[in-house]
């Protein structure tokens, strides 16, 4: 045996051949769940799966395994992400994680170093959510049900059974994707962080705590619509100074009932006529406010929903809001994200302790075995678009850290 | 002679019967310049008015006029408003103008009332916009050019040349239409208020000293588009955060900078990207500020352009604002407000001096002659719509103080 090691060159050459699946010259990245460009990346990976002289096998799902040492006995430790992207993604976005695992596995294979556990990398169907999103994950935790995947439909209509079909696979079948708790012994997960915070701070790696919940609100204000030159202020009910009173607040309402991790973020706005030449009797917008604790998110709620309340009162509009999501927050493994800090610290890298903003197969797989994330930095924070990257160096960085956590979870009874 | 009084059942009559003429079922009122309804009102005017007795006239613009005396040699005092509406318009904007300029030359020549000056009842064209909006009081005024009429065009690309060719008409003759100073003795429009002073006060009548000026701005503010759940709130630049910043400063610099009939509105907002879950990375929006005095508007864009350069500074947001169109204020002729003022008071009506908040054919009129505007009050404010509506006692009173001023106008040295 030899001691395993990344192979940096062969990484990056799966890295740039993958990035060219589903690539439309300037428009990005289209690798949509179950598209031409998510069929063609699944047949690549297959093939560098068995290249590899690791087991290849597809469940129910749609989900795609890498395996070694498996023998349906030892409970595994499994690496994945996700291969499909957003309409115009980037390179990285969930494939750097599938193809680190699928690295960390090989490199562990031709190490032939002796494992306690099976290893297993994986390629979860549909996390960015042509249909749903986390569809993969969900379905290896058991949180599917006929009725959702009956349900599941993209935004022109065409339904998960649909696109499943027109390439043989049934989706129903997904019900029996359901990995037993036992069946795992750990999961990890490395992804791109999507936000600023590692590149702006020159860190080198980011270990994950938590990853944060969310809700997101669809909120009406409701005026009335009058003519702009006619109606003097005092006598407005100008729906858009409501919104606008209320967004000031934002600030305030984190710091009073939020933590360092809260954020709250207005992206979508319509007003009602929307003319130039008229005061606005409606506004509709979305209210997206994500942390990392259940309690703070229910606090921040009340908060946001008195506010709205009190000052829809004293302005005279109506108000209305339809809860469009829910999401609990997840925290990460203690003793995974000290293995993992651990690594880090011996491989002398500048690591940071920080939350995902962004939700991750790794928080479906939290809830049946103890689950850690590794993030490496991105350019800028920029995230689905053609111009997410990170540094070919922080890729190996982040590669050879995740080889020494699967070392440690795959080798020791840790 | 017997004394002159307005025939209400015959005005009404005429309110009903012009309000049937482009009327689309519950969808409102659709005569837009040179339209079907358009024609229609336009032949059904020519009806009345020679079945009035009057003298029919239609200028190289388009416009037409009722006349009594005429001889083109005496000034005359002049009266009128517009046909034509918003598409779904009301039954009075611009038609009950009209209307009761027509019911007042009837009354005055069935009377037999020695006239001083004769008197025209005028419908503008396009007074709404389709191709730009008070066409025919510009042309009026002199002040249209032979470029400005080539290049009109309604939002379907339709030239004012080629709609007015398919009715026979022959655009540039509009040029023609212009009329000296010197053959104008006063220009009186009466108009619905179309904002809820007048009606929320109880007044019922208005007298209109000025009518607003206004500038209108497209603006943008840039900041950057990031992912609202790994970005954090320290590290965003939020171009809404600072559009809501701004309009929650108009209120202010309205009190530092301007008077009590100043007006800001911001009507249309387009966020980009536009999602829930992205910081909003570009936001543009109509800024659009009224007021009567022009110094007043000069500080007020002085006070607004410091407001939002000063918060892109601060807020890291590039800023670029377009000027859509800026419209001098126009002030009444003190002499003639005083005569409606003086008029309303003989014939004991609870009359209110206020501003005209939006455009009229009036503030065209005002620069070749002198002109006076008599209101009546807009039910709750409505207007633009199907819900427009004033008081059938209210239009009688606004139609009898107008035909008392036309008689001051016409027959005395005032």
């Amino acid at each position: 045996m030899t001691v395993p090691a990344i192979d940096f060159a062969r990484l990056r050459a799966d890295v740039e051949a993958l990035s060219a699946i589903g690539r439309h010259e300037d428009r990005g990245i289209h690798r949509m769940a179950f598209s031409d460009g998510d069929l063609a990346a699944r047949h690549w990976f297959r093939e560098r799966t068995e290249a590899a002289g690791l087991d290849y096998f597809e469940d129910g799902a749609g989900n795609l395994f890498g395996r070694l040492g498996w023998d349906g006995e030892r409970p595994s430790v499994m690496i994945g992400s996700h291969l499909d992207t957003v309409p115009g993604g980037g390179p990285l976005d969930g494939a750097l994680g599938v193809l680190v695992g699928l690295e960390c596995l090989r490199a562990l294979r031709e190490s032939g170093i002796a494992l306690r556990y099976p290893l297993e990398v994986a390629a979860f169907t549909d996390e960015e959510g042509r249909f749903g999103g986390l569809f993969g994950s969900q379905a290896l935790a058991g949180q599917l049900t006929p009725a959702m995947i009956h349900g599941a439909r993209d935004l022109d209509g065409v339904t998960l059974t649909q696109a499943m079909a027109a390439w043989g696979l049934d989706a129903q079948a997904a019900l029996f994707a359901r990995r037993s708790p036992e069946s795992l012994h750990a999961f990890l997960e490395l992804h791109i962080e999507q936000g600023p915070v590692l590149h702006r701070g020159g860190h080198q790696v980011g270990v994950v705590e938590a990853i944060t919940g969310l809700f997101k609100w669809d909120v009406h204000l409701i005026g009335e619509a009058n003519h702009a030159g006619t109606t003097p202020m005092s006598m407005r009910r100008d729906a858009f100074q409501g919104l606008c009173e209320f967004a000031g607040e934002i600030d305030r309402i984190l710091e009073e009932h939020g933590g360092p991790q809260s954020r709250a973020t207005i992206g979508r706005v319509e007003l009602s006529p929307g003319a130039a030449n008229t005061v606005p009797g409606r506004a509709a917008f979305s209210l997206d406010v994500r942390d990392t604790d259940a309690h703070t998110l229910s606090a921040l709620a009340d908060a946001f929903r008195r506010t709205l309340s009190a000052l829809a009162r004293r302005r005279d509009l109506m108000f209305e809001f339809n809860v469009l999501s829910e999401i609990a927050p997840v925290r990460c493994d203690p003793g995974l994200v000290q293995i993992i800090a651990d690594g880090a610290e011996q491989l002398g890298l500048r690591a940071l302790k920080l939350p995902s903003g962004a939700a991750h197969d790794a928080q479906i797989m939290a809830g049946i075995t103890r689950t850690g994330m590794i993030f490496v930095p991105s350019i800028e924070g920029r995230s689905h678009s053609s111009a997410e990257w990170t540094a070919w160096e922080d890729i190996e960085r982040g590669a050879t850290l995740a080889l020494h956590t699967l070392i440690r979870l795959a080798t020791s009874e840790a």
